[in-house]
């Protein structure tokens, strides 16, 4: 008995999760990916797949492939129906398999006895973790086209400003001279290196029958040249997943690897809103999101301009470690052949952690491809900080310099400086620094030209040109502007399976 | 501009989560209560309470109320619109005020002027933080129903099986004789008592305006005998919800509170159905679920009966702490006025929390409502480690009466017996403790008859019938059956507000 | 056979965790609550607790107590060897309880028996568990005090700087003008709320027994006058902790409430931080965290000055959520009468959630004590946002007094007002406003004066004032500064047990 | 001013952490590899190895890189003092730094200079960085040695248990004939595969200076043929670490993969250990831990016989989750060129996963190497369910071979039976299947001995062999016995750096 008896169903407004409280992922193209229909039409691919998987093995009769093909229309199914029910088995595929057969009969009118090809041989979690991995390869795929155009809008930043001054903050302080290119070329180099460990991915196809010793498929190949292994291969293909070598029923690590690449690119994203938030301040003005009419509003403040593609990225990136952590929390209680609620406790931080990177992706695409940039409050923050900020090459270059005074080192005179400069009020520590500097170094030792070039920021900027190019060049896949989105690209049919497809990324 | 913009709208059947991946919570009764219509419902209520608390406070046109009410309906919104426009702004507030003021300007035929009472001097804030804890506030009472429900079962099963033998387990293994009644009413003591701490907590209303100084509010109440303080404490009155001394925009601890207690029942829960889904295998059968026709079922093994109201539990308690946690990472980084996205990240995990819990308990409820209870099992899983597993009685009992030997004290005589015992093999180990602790203990110091008396289980109960009804006892109102939930109590309607409630549970 | 055969004893140089991966709480202070001596110095004092109530109960030889509290004396035990042959039983309780015998037996020259007392019809977990229990009466004492004088010191800025302007910001932009004393009330309301949390919580003594039966607590009193519930109750009058109407080995409610409470602790500590981090960053400079010799300091730069604190008590904020979900995990897979892992897995997460706790308490008493406020920075940047930030009020007091123009009412009339001026550069944005609204409005309607006082922060406060007033009169407690911390008081001796405590908050 | 101003020293025995509260990592093995000791001789390798590399770079005097070696002995430090200043700045390396510098003046008789070499350029970061991906280096090459034991251990089970017969269980139930061999294969495949990813870390050298520019390193080398980069990569191979493309101050992706690593190890300990408390328990009993003398006890109750290492397995493997999440929220969070905060709450977490991994791998390798199987006891259970547990089978073999009777398929005809079945007493439905069925399929279809085939649990293994052999084929190097450890190789010399290392895993 399912919590649903004599109870009204729920009206079809009442619906548990159109996402008034995820601003981050509700959008159509989001619940298209993997939303619940995404996911009811990847467990019915998987079905569907299997079937003609099957009569191309000669193991299901000809001619059920296409009618359980043509059963396995999603639109012929009531998700909310199958959902409520699923709580008798504690999953979704024993009620939405028994929709199937009753669909394949229904449809079966040429009498193929497609109802054989039906199921044959599976257990619910094949079919359940398979099409997980096949909601993750669609949803994967398109949000590696979102990193792509992120990575390509930084490398642009990163060349259009790599001589362009700011200043570096550590601990929320100013340490030393920066360049915004720089910033940008290391936002780049968190997103591409989490990119890459998304595309390296493998997600693999499963198939162990009840207990994962493939009985039930040993029996239905005996005699024949397929045996589950070559199944297993062929469902692969057909779906464009990765074969695995075993049944993973009870090795999670597929799962887990797919949760901690997603946290890896939530973190990497996290970082660079991180640095918008801050950067795009009343007080610093460094940056700005790009405008859009209607964004960024409040319901109070008519003056209000919000920076909320930054503040929804940044929401996704508190959420995405707990997810996480609740795939290797399952995985580490896994136990025996199936285990008793960890497999369960799986599925949704699943989903939550797709929804929330295909989310923050495309927010933090459009905030990198629009990103208003404003060299001249760099300098303005840069200069806050006067020629103390460039103490540390001062004293590399001077101490060596200067002889031991009243028994204290070149190094102990300029420190001296710098805390008799702390005293003096921040309005005044620039002018101070200079005197007090060129009061302790003899003229004789460094001129007065000499000095200025000491305390000259675009002089102390080490490597950060060479630093950049090598992260670009690291990556560069990731450098080159990928193809543009358009509302045909960008909206994935989910008509499942990818014929053609071999589990590596898709093209 | 939207994610939504010039892309086709997802057809009503894509919904983004209609349950699928979540058997716990996937039941019309936790969409009702908590699902993403009920929010919207709250918000409204919220709204619509504003403007009846103005009206009466003479801050708004009569009449005005009234027709904001009528605005009010759920069934005017579209949820989904409202969610995707959300991205704009961060939040479902700024386009349902909008929605709404357009609602209420259509039906405003008399001309009352009632958009003025609409969000006047409010924040978006101020709207959804006292919405969610209007559905919390809804959904803590229905959850407290199943809660009271659970333990009045427990209760039934203490003192059923108060001389029930069975044997205790500490790291797996046997350690003491135990009783069934005392297990029920540990079980219902973790219920009670987490219960009881839901009972406490204070929901409370929020308003504090666009920075949480109330200036608008102020503004809005010059020169009226309305405050903004007696303003916000009619809203509170006027939803049952707790007042506030002070706008908590950023003091989260009301909803780290409310997780916190989530989590707690659920740990409860969670504790139960580990040890159902232990004492339910095969191998053990002391319990069984309540049947019920086409719960259990495999999708490929005919024969499967699966604990699957445990197994849900279980997923549920597997999550609940990261959803909690989640909520406290929230509070710890709630930086300014109001955050850059600490605040967007704590409403799923809420509503998340709210729903497993929900989900959690209808389903304890009904397990414990319908155990079956095995004592000859029981019996026979207590006669596998026979008389040693009263060795630590033994030991108390007999050491003192012992004579130094060898150079041994009567304890590692006793020792010596146990450890000589575990060297036989695991079905004779009974007899040879018997044998054996006969031969170390002379006769003239304990007849064969104490001996016995000192071996036998039910002489070694301790406390437990005290223990049983001490915890009974420290929670009256749980140990008493509650009301039976029918159709009409069970499901709640969602129409908020509740006019006469004042903050405290609902009776 | 524990990892440690034929092992070389580690150095004693080679400690474990002697803080150098933890600035937050490698003091001395956090050391001798919290660290392992503390813990060892509870579980004896348990042990020597019990042996007390055991002979004042009549149950253990007289003399014994004095013989076992002599033996308690945690110089005589090692520490570090104990933590290794902990392993073989899974706990530290098994090894000391032997070492202690031998104590006992040693220190008992005058044959009293005192090795009947020891541990007698006790088990681990009592042991355990009503030592961690200590701890963290000790610790949340001593972290009280910490708050106290945090709370002390927000409440003098509150008052101070009442009047001190500033500006309020929402998701990182300047929403309405605040005062600083507004700020630091909101910020006493945290810490205060989340302290009286800490103060009501209950710290309960265990006492089970093996199994939780109380059988050998049950035999050792047969024939007495006692009961093992009244030595329960004696045990933790004994040792300063609450009694507890039935044992808990199984119900974590007291652990986990514990660890919310700390979490919540440092989630108010860390929302300070987050503030303090932001305010004294030399873009804002409205804050210095207190200056002290060789704080703040850099390994590389000479003139960096970090807020060194604020970024100890973030990153024990950050910390804190995961700990407290790693207890609610515990709890909720609390299998058995005693877990297979759960229970383990409890203790490293509970006291670091109180190490952190102690640690970053004295650091934000420090920060809040000796907060440098910057009144002129804070004028400066509230007029950043100019006239601007005055448009909530300006459109309510405003829009009521327009005429419908072109068909927009006063409230679109003053939008478009705003959204023109925000196309102007931001540094001109204060005087187009001004120029645009004098424009908008009717002379008739607002004179100049009037005008400017709308535009005027100071007159736009709201409740700033009397919210702060509500906030510390709910926490009188709180708001009075507490005793200043001596290194005597300061330094907390952990020779347990406090004689005359009764598990309430010692005085 | 830090915490210990006035404070006495804490007395050696006042330790914080030797293990007391963590018996899975208690040993001295651990506290070797990743102790504070192991982290501040971690910490003075980077330096030492910095001083070689600048001297054979030519950019420090000669002689100095011996001088400064000699310096940087760990036993001329103290730890405990260090992490108390510690809190002046934040981290370990300043006051280290500082006394690593007066060591090195003093030891300096011969006037090389070699204070130049010391922390040239670098900044505290890089030295803290490198230096734990050091630790971990060390550390994850002594785990890798015990997953190797370990799967070398399950690989000879799941050889000689290939046709050892037992049950498959899914969510608790009996759901098919399995073969404990096939359990032990899929461990070591949980095992194999983390160990693999293990192997496949990066673990890389940090060198980025200040702010990230390398500036100073700029500036260092200037005028010679090193450059930056050519110092790192020289570190890198001085330490045995790889090489960076650049400085990855911001980007964690190194940390958090490695998290993610160790996670997903103990959760694939924590599956074992999961399945072997359960196979243990005494109702089950077809499995139990090595004996070892003392192992296992309970200070109560002198027959127990605890699995405590499966116990402190999955209590680590209870831990894990969270602790990877904890290096990922700080990923996410890491502001700035250095954060405020997020860096500092990745240490102790990051250490903790270390030493909880090494303590279960350990642990796991002596439960495998010295696991009990009994498989009479797989029989017994496995003959609990009886010819049910073959319905699955039968229902494929026979169901097309019935003819539709009463309207009912040959599949319904077979559920009825299985279902008529279930209403027998469980002792009897054994005999009532095989009555029924043998009544409802006609012997002219099937012979007794051909039912009585498909009733045989040996004849439906499936693939249960060629499974097992796939697993080990995909992973050879983990499935030939390694070396033995010794308390040579057991025992690891922390003295880094191990200079012919190249960053890979040293063999």
């Amino acid at each position: 008995m399912t919590d649903s008896t004599a109870l009204p169903t729920v009206p079809s407004g009442r619906a548990a999760d159109v996402g008034l409280l995820r601003p981050v992922s509700a959008s159509p193209r989001v619940t298209l990916l993997a939303g619940d229909t995404a996911v009811l039409a990847a467990l019915l691919a998987v079905e569907s797949g299997w079937a003609a998987v099957l009569e191309e093995a000669g193991l299901a009769p000809a001619g059920s492939a296409a009618v359980v093909a043509a059963a396995a229309d999603p639109d012929r199914y009531d998700a909310s129906g199958i959902a409520i029910r699923a709580q008798d088995g504690g999953n979704p595929v024993i009620p939405l398999v028994a929709d199937l057969r009753a669909q394949v009969a229904a449809l079966d009118t040429a009498g193929t006895g497609a109802g054989q090809a039906v199921h044959a041989s599976l257990t619910s979690q094949d079919v359940l973790d398979t099409a997980l991995m096949l909601v993750a390869r669609t949803s994967v795929d398109a949000l590696l086209g979102d990193l792509e155009g992120t990575t390509a809008a930084l490398a642009v930043l990163a060349e259009q400003h790599g001589e362009t001054l700011c200043v570096a903050r550590s601990l929320t302080q100013h340490s030393l001279p920066y360049t915004f290119g720089l910033r940008a070329a290391q936002w780049f180099h968190g997103v591409a290196a989490a990119g890459r460990r998304l595309e390296n991915l493998e997600l693999p196809v499963q198939f162990g029958g009840a207990a994962g010793t493939l009985a039930a498929g040993t029996a239905l190949t005996a005699g024949s040249s397929a045996t589950p292994f070559s199944l297993a291969d062929a469902l692969a293909r057909q779906l464009g997943l990765a074969t695995a070598p075993a049944p993973w029923h009870t090795n999670r690590l597929a799962v887990t690897s797919l949760g901690d690449a997603l946290a890896a690119v939530l973190d990497a994203l996290g970082k660079i809103a991180a640095d918008v938030l801050f950067l795009s301040r009343p007080e610093v003005a460094e940056l700005a999101e790009p405008r859009a009419a209607g964004r960024g509003v409040s319901s109070a403040m008519p003056q209000k301009q919000n920076p909320v593609l930054s503040v929804l990225v940044r929401s996704a990136a508190l959420q995405a470690p707990n997810l996480a952590a609740q795939l290797h929390l399952a995985a580490a209680t896994f136990n025996d052949e199936r285990p008793d609620g960890a497999w369960h406790a799986e599925w949704p931080a699943l989903r939550q952690l797709l929804a929330l990177a295909l989310g923050a992706a495309r927010q933090i695409r459009e905030l990198t491809e629009g990103l208003q940039v404003f060299p001249d409050a760099m300098c303005r923050n840069l200069d806050l900080a006067g020629p103390l900020l460039l103490a540390e090459g001062v004293h590399a270059a001077v101490a060596p310099l200067l002889e031991e005074k009243d028994g204290r080192s070149g190094k102990q005179q300029l420190q001296a400086v710098v805390d008799r400069t702390l005293q003096a009020p921040p309005a005044e520590q620039g002018a101070a620094y200079r005197t007090l500097l060129r009061a302790a170094v003899p003229a004789g030792l460094l001129t007065d030209l000499q000095l200025e070039e000491l305390l000259d920021p675009a002089g102390y900027l080490g490597q950060a040109a060479e630093i950049s190019r090598r992260i670009l060049a690291a990556f560069p896949d990731f450098a080159s502007p990928g193809p543009v989105p358009s509302s045909a690209t960008d909206f994935p049919a989910t008509d499942f399976p990818a014929t053609d497809a071999n589990g590596a990324r898709r093209g």
